[in-house]
């Protein structure tokens, strides 16, 4: 077995390091690439995806697998091996169950989408991107049937985000949430002046937001000689092996939050991605969990930590230190405030915490509807508006407000959409655990001491890497499933006292 | 023959397709990469060469070559195809005489070769790094066997780096020349004192610096959208395909030259890489032809155009407008005469252009004798001492100074030294032509319109890529093999004018 083994991780390690250069390349282009670098750089990327690729669903990968199926079953559940061998199956399975053809076929629709929604989205014109979606979605359901599903269609599409999770199980953890979190809204619409945000509106120099940011995340434990952090127009992190996880970020002069927060959260993927076990580097169970675990690890940092009355009681000062004109009417308590002030809004990555799980339901319950044949693509519009008014009071003015904001759609991740509420759940579900074990936590960040936060994340989440699926992981580390309970409780508290409802 | 042409493409677009994404790499671990980021950076690499190589060497494309040859052998010799199926065949070959084996060998040597060679030179121990290099020239001297070669060892390892040229070739070049260049050398080194340069040596602020040097990029022809300029320890030239050149340079505060010579001769190289025709591209005939021709192609912009009287015409006003504190006692005339300063010296990166081409051959012989087994490596520091006394007159006080210096042999780049010097020939041959074809070039240039000039190096040398050899260019563009007589005419005229020698 041991044998069968090495060979199975020295093919898997092959695919990791193209995976890696994939990465280098993609942030090299989001970062710095020259405009007329892309067609050559659009060729290299489809050529190591498809070499990739080809190594991973290779005939030997698949015997390799058969023949350590045996000695795997016989192995603890959570041991490296085990791990290894069930992950490598449910991902080589997947890979094989859909023919290059289909795969080829979504490429070459997404790669004209996105220019088309560009476009759409700039004139708020709907109907030119309509037709586009409409193979998008048809490409879908071909993809859903290709993988397989038992119970809904969706299944297989969220699956491929947050695997072995269903759509009966997001719904039955959405459905509650939803009638609590509109009459959180509604609540809230009715005092919506109680908090004045002016002061982050005002102008605040590009390098000094970005000095401040750097302290922000080295404190935070961002370790600056395995990682770095760079600007491009959509912040992301990326990583190519343990000892180079990179984060990037945008500044805007004008708000304040955009970089600080944005910051924070690409900061809480990154430690993510700094924090599994040397010994799966190269391998599948690189990485984090899921796209929910990993969105647990950036929100728990941007809003649980990076939003609380705690943090602030340390950063403020410094932050007012760094802006003294901008800051100067301004306390800690009144800075809180601003930093979560609640408004239904129509664009959700700008949204606070209350009203962005409303947005991601929205859109969870049109993408069941389009691929269960219930809704037209045509008919979307109509639905979201109505389905804005529904939830958070408010009507896009136009598509581009509306239904044509998200990229998403235009580059084929459909059944994405879920994991950042399930993400913003279980990181509460966490912190309410962490605190459980470490009760000195919160002090210890009203302290600006963040170490003793990242260690316990380290070690209960971080380490295993990709080993277990979120749902495997909650009942884990908190002892029970991912739940909505904690993170309804949560936002009353904090926006009940902020708002006094 | 066009569908097994299309297939060899198609074959040969992915080995290049992998090169390109190794030079992502490699440009990012250069510039950015985080120090903990390598180990596994050196992982990916080694797969993508391995990749590129198995992909290169793989029978189907030599069964390809072969059923094209006959076909290729018909077309005209300077068509892309003939060309393509030429220079696959000639790479194909070498590629194939050389055992995996020793290639790892070699890798595995120089990889630990390198950090001793760093601490070798940081001590000045000659002894530390002895064991290493004789490893080295050892595996170079196999290596040579394997390439075969007809008259020279040494022409195995030049042809790596200047195909088709041999050692006889270099030798007749060299012999002369070392003789013009000691007696020039010799009267000027009675006259150091003839130009003052302490000018060079005041404080120049770095973004100021930076600043100039990106406008002076852009002036030669730099195109910002297809390539870009960053900082790095070593600069470097490097590309990923034809919209996507980028170089590097270093800022000295204190010694302004560094930088601005630096990045017109980086320029020189990426003007090149920017040339050839895109039919060519994600093929082997992509790029610059040889090192020699590279280097041509640097040294023509920094030494022949960018030490010339006629650039600092147009340039010295902008220049001292940016610094003018630091220049406010100089006119053009000084500054041309600051930037030609000849002294011998120990380090051949910082040499002028009269002494550089002797360094050169000191390198150049001493790694013959090296592979000819007529030198042993622990007797290197007394030839190299011997050699700098006789061509220089000088001699290093420490081995850091003399034979430790460069990177090459810690690499394993044996046989490459001579191309800088070809390279510095071909520079004058190609300009004494340029002016022959078009003799208004040095009044444009003096108004500071370098389009003409770009404009005859893209219309005879660029646009052709690696389909011909150093001396087909010669040749063709010149209408004579390459020559050092041009060179020694525009040293002797020009330093004698300065020097009064």
């Amino acid at each position: 077995m041991k044998e069968k083994l090495e060979e199975l991780k020295k093919r898997l390690a092959l695919v990791s390091d193209l995976h890696n250069a994939e990465g280098v390349l993609s942030w090299d282009q989001q970062t710095y690439m020259p405009p007329r670098g892309a067609p050559a750089r659009a060729e290299q990327l489809a050529t190591l995806g498809r070499l990739a690729h080809e190594h991973f669903i290779a005939d030997q990968v698949g015997a390799l697998l058969n023949e350590l199926a045996d000695g795997a079953a016989k192995l603890d559940y959570a041991s490296d091996e085990a791990s290894l061998i069930r992950v490598t199956r449910r991902d080589y399975d997947k890979a094989k169950r859909v023919p290059p053809a289909l795969v080829e076929e979504i490429t070459r629709t997404t790669s004209i989408a996105l220019e088309v929604w560009t476009q759409a989205r700039a004139e708020s014109n709907f109907k030119l991107f309509q037709p586009h979606l409409e193979k998008i979605i048809d490409l879908h359901i071909q993809l859903a049937d290709c993988l397989g599903y038992s119970a809904r269609i969706y299944d297989a599409l969220l699956d491929q985000y947050e695997p072995e999770m269903t759509t009966a199980q997001v719904e039955a953890i959405f459905t509650p949430l939803r009638t609590e979190l509109t009459a959180l809204v509604q609540a809230i619409a009715r005092k919506l002046d109680g908090v004045d945000d002016a002061c982050l509106h005002r102008e605040f120099d590009e390098q000094e937001q970005w000095d401040f940011g750097i302290a922000v995340m080295r404190q935070l434990g961002f370790d600056f000689d395995s990682g770095r952090q760079d600007k491009s127009v959509h912040p992301f992190t990326t990583g190519f092996g343990l000892g180079d996880t990179r984060i990037t970020t945008r500044v805007d002069k004008h708000f304040m939050p955009a970089m600080l927060f944005g910051t924070i959260h690409e900061t809480g993927h990154a430690l993510y991605d700094m924090g599994y076990r040397p010994a799966l580097d190269r391998s599948p169970l690189a990485g984090g969990a899921s796209l929910g675990a990993h969105e647990s690890q950036s929100r728990l940092w941007e809003n649980v930590v990076g939003r609380s009355r705690g943090f602030w009681k340390y950063w403020f000062p410094r932050l007012r230190e760094a802006f003294p004109a901008q800051l100067a009417d301004r306390d800690a308590e009144s800075f809180y405030r601003a930093i979560n002030k609640v408004e239904p809004s129509f664009i959700r990555v700008e949204a606070d915490e209350v009203t962005y799980s409303l947005h991601i339901m929205l859109r969870f319950e049109i993408e069941n509807a389009l691929v269960e044949r219930k809704l037209k693509v045509a008919d979307i519009p109509e639905a979201w508006n109505a389905k804005m008014k529904e939830y958070l009071g408010i009507v896009p003015p136009n598509d581009a407000q509306g239904c044509l904001q998200d990229i998403h759609w235009s580059i084929g991740s459909v059944g994405y959409f879920a994991t950042y509420s399930l993400g913003s759940m279980f990181a509460v579900q966490l912190w309410e655990q962490a605190v459980r074990d470490a009760p000195t936590l919160p002090a210890q960040i009203e302290r600006g001491d963040f170490a003793g936060l990242l260690g316990w994340l380290r070690g209960n989440l971080h380490t295993h890497g990709r080993k277990f699926t979120l749902d495997e992981l909650a009942r884990k580390i908190t002892g029970e499933p991912l739940q909505a309970r904690s993170y309804v409780a949560y936002l009353k508290n904090k926006y009940g006292e902020i708002y006094g409802v």
